[in-house]
């Protein structure tokens, strides 16, 4: 599967989901698909990634539903990757990671690159609870483990025998 | 420096994100921290991860400087490893990973796993803007490119003559 680490024991939401895009290049792929990207040489020349690593990844991003594949072109037969709602809801992880790069990693006082909201501002991302719309902050938070829970590559298999 | 991907050509905030948390394990590590780990036997039991790779990780984020290190013992002398400020504020990404890995890799239907708010239900993150506390809309942000941005690689060689 070309997967650089095993999380499978793991019992934990954050290892699944990085089960599936923490692959290296993976991220990127999706920060291209947001930003319109749905064929194979868009993504290369964005890239500069082997053909092979390349394919590889967008199998299993189709493979685990987050991209599917869209006919365009049927002489010769050609297909583009476009975003599932499955793909479509890592947009606020991929969106915090990229505005904490932006802070931390690029520097706030010399921006490289700025995303802007529509009010015209500089976006400063906060999270809320969508029931209370209370900002979340940290201690405000418990997990709620079940300790029977499946680990990640008990799921992994389920999904492949589907 | 052990990277698994070479994200140096890359001219973006997300990649540079990337390039100091996207390794494998790193996430699962700073996941640990949220939950109150700071010693190295503590990440051993719960990640079940190779002593060397355990501790290039750790290195890496304390010269990243999302972790820092804090004397504990003396005699003999120990040390912990805490969430600096830069750490800290990669927990709403942290927080948005893990709900999609409980929404979409778990499966809302049977939750292993509940994020529980203190208000009383299941965190349904939701992200806003700080200024204009409008939800932020994928097509409510357009990021704002410096042509002369400096690349990845160059922001770490930077960083590494500092």
């Amino acid at each position: 599967m070309g997967r650089s680490a095993d999380y499978s024991k793991q019992k934990c939401a954050l290892a699944g989901a990085l089960d599936i895009v923490g692959e290296p290049w993976t991220l990127l792929i999706l920060r291209d698909s947001f930003r319109g990207i749905t064929r194979f040489e868009q993504w290369q020349e964005s890239l500069g990634l082997a053909r092979n690593v390349l394919a590889s990844r967008l199998k299993s991003l189709v493979r685990d539903g987050v991209l599917e594949t869209r006919v365009y072109c049927e002489r010769p037969r050609r297909h583009e990757y476009v975003l599932t709602q499955k793909g479509y809801d890592l947009r606020p992880a991929l969106l915090h990671l990229m505005d904490w790069g932006i802070k931390h990693v690029y520097g706030e006082e010399s921006p490289d690159a700025e995303l802007i909201h529509s009010c015209g501002h500089r976006v400063a991302p906060q999270t809320h609870c969508a029931h209370c719309s209370g900002e979340l902050l940290p201690y405000d938070i418990t997990l709620r483990r079940i300790p029977e829970a499946r680990a990640v590559g008990e799921l992994r298999l389920v999904a492949e025998a589907l």
